[in-house]
């Protein structure tokens, strides 16, 4: 079985994972550690726990869990002092705590929520995030920096200075394929990246590694980037060429891009022009959107959830590539 | 294989269903629901779930699972805004929302714990427990009962009247035996026999009834009450006689008493003097004490760990009383 490696976070990796899983391959979600908000921000701050939520959402993927189980996780209470917690953070948070180890957490969740496959932690040290702009000024935690403008950007890193988890080092130089999913490009993307050894690894590795470009770049960050753009970028953190790109070709609706626009968010250009200088890269493009626009009762989660990747044409295009 | 149906809530339901669990028993623990303490009680506060608390202990008493599930379940945060907050509770509770009924909630978790046997609210509605004093003064709550002085009560009642759950009917009519758990009497014992319906149907039933006697008298609740007052008063509010009444007749040392004194616990007198008038019951005494004497990490579980009843012991003499 073709072992198949997903680097990423949030609900760009949750939605290539449930793509990819129903072909038989052996998937491994390899998870950035540096997620510090929402209900994560909490439990990390209070409980002094690794960040759960990124990792919960790739259990959740590849749970054979019924839906009423996969829903649990998910399920986030909306009142009280628990407010604002997703269950399946407090399930992670909890394992830790008993087992005493983040890594034994999730084996231990793996084995309840009968995963196909694996969830790595990239790291199993506890990191923050920070930007560094040309300005001096320093942007601490994965949040802010996904709130920031980045435009002056110098550096960006993780404090402290995070070895890779063993595992997650096997699982790049046994794999077949490398897959970067999309998501926030400094905030879930780079984050991965920045822990000592990945990218070596990566690049060492005989894998195919494909990225996948997002669909959206964000002002101040990604800004009026290209698929181009993208590919340069991650590529500087990286230090090695792709050998295929994935990209979106196709124009959402008006009225939801004017949506994104309310939020500084505009459409990666769906045609590619004429490159800026060679690629090795192979750009394939396709139809990524989804159709089925989720409106979730969460306002907070309502603009990311209607631009996103159609999980089963992204992962027939993957699938194809690893022939 | 027989059916055996234990009554109760907190600590003392746990340590039956523990012991009888090793024995080839269909057992079905039938839950009070009046319980409003701690966790519980700011779950129900919060989101108006039911009460999880002792439907989580018996879960975690029946459950085939490994310790660390059983541990997890437990598994109390000490720190935040979670502190106090068993996981096991969150998890009864989370799964009530996510399935919209705490039936079904409990039916979900019996299957995830891998229970063995079946845990029964004794009600689904959400009730309260309250105590009416002579005085005129109405305590409001378990908890808050509890605490309080009963010398002067009057009538003790769940608001609003409720019914029972059609499942705790059937289990108590198809039971072979019924065992009345030791427990905090007015709190944890009694509640279930003001759900209506439940009296009467553990008095219908032909089960062997088996009333498991607490180790202590509490002063304000039951004062200086031996075993026949244990018996006399609970059958007031049963409606019916006992077939059994096992007793312990050890008692323990000297420096765990002085350490309930402190607390206004005491030994029930563990020698049977004259019964005051005629009992139709049979009157089995045993070294119910537990040897093990847990200390824990929380202060307030300290003084309730250490005197309890011996699992093993209890159900032994349970068991030879279905033959």
């Amino acid at each position: 079985m073709r072992k198949v490696v997903v680097m990423g976070g949030g609900t760009g990796t949750f939605s290539i994972l449930t793509g990819l899983k129903k072909y038989p391959l052996e998937l491994t979600a390899l998870v950035a550690m540096a997620d510090d908000g929402g209900s994560t921000g909490i439990l990390r701050d209070e409980l002094g726990v690794l960040p759960p939520g990124d990792v919960r959402q790739c259990l959740v993927a590849l749970s054979r869990e019924s839906k009423l189980m996969r829903e649990l996780m998910n399920y986030r209470f909306e009142r009280g002092s628990l407010r604002g917690h997703n269950f399946g953070n407090l399930f992670l948070s909890a394992l830790e705590k008993s087992t005493g180890s983040f890594d034994k957490a999730v084996e231990r969740a793996s084995e309840i929520l009968r995963i196909d496959g694996h969830v790595v932690p990239a790291t199993l040290q506890k990191v923050t995030l920070v930007a560094e702009l040309t300005t001096g000024r320093k942007i601490m935690g994965q949040g802010a920096v996904y709130e920031a403008n980045l435009t002056k950007l110098r550096r960006i890193s993780l404090k402290p200075k995070a070895r890779a988890n063993p595992k997650a080092l096997r699982a790049i130089k046994e794999a077949d394929a490398i897959i970067f999913a999309p998501g926030h490009f400094y905030s879930s993307i780079i984050p991965n990246l920045l822990v000592k050894g990945i990218s070596q690894a990566v690049c060492k590795s005989r894998a195919k590694k494909i990225f996948i470009c997002n669909l959206m770049s964000k002002t101040g960050q990604t800004g009026d980037f290209t698929v181009y753009d993208f590919v340069d970028r991650i590529k500087e953190f990286l230090g090695c060429d792709f050998d295929y790109v994935i990209y979106n070709n196709r124009r959402p609706s008006g009225w939801l891009l004017k949506r994104y626009a309310r939020e500084k968010e505009h459409l990666v250009p769906t045609v590619l022009k004429k490159q800026k200088h060679a690629f090795s890269e192979k750009f394939i493009g396709g139809n990524l959107l989804n159709k089925k626009i989720t409106l979730t009762r969460y306002p907070d989660l309502l603009k990311r959830n209607l631009i996103r990747h159609n999980p089963e044409v992204a992962a027939r295009l993957i699938v194809k590539l690893l022939k």
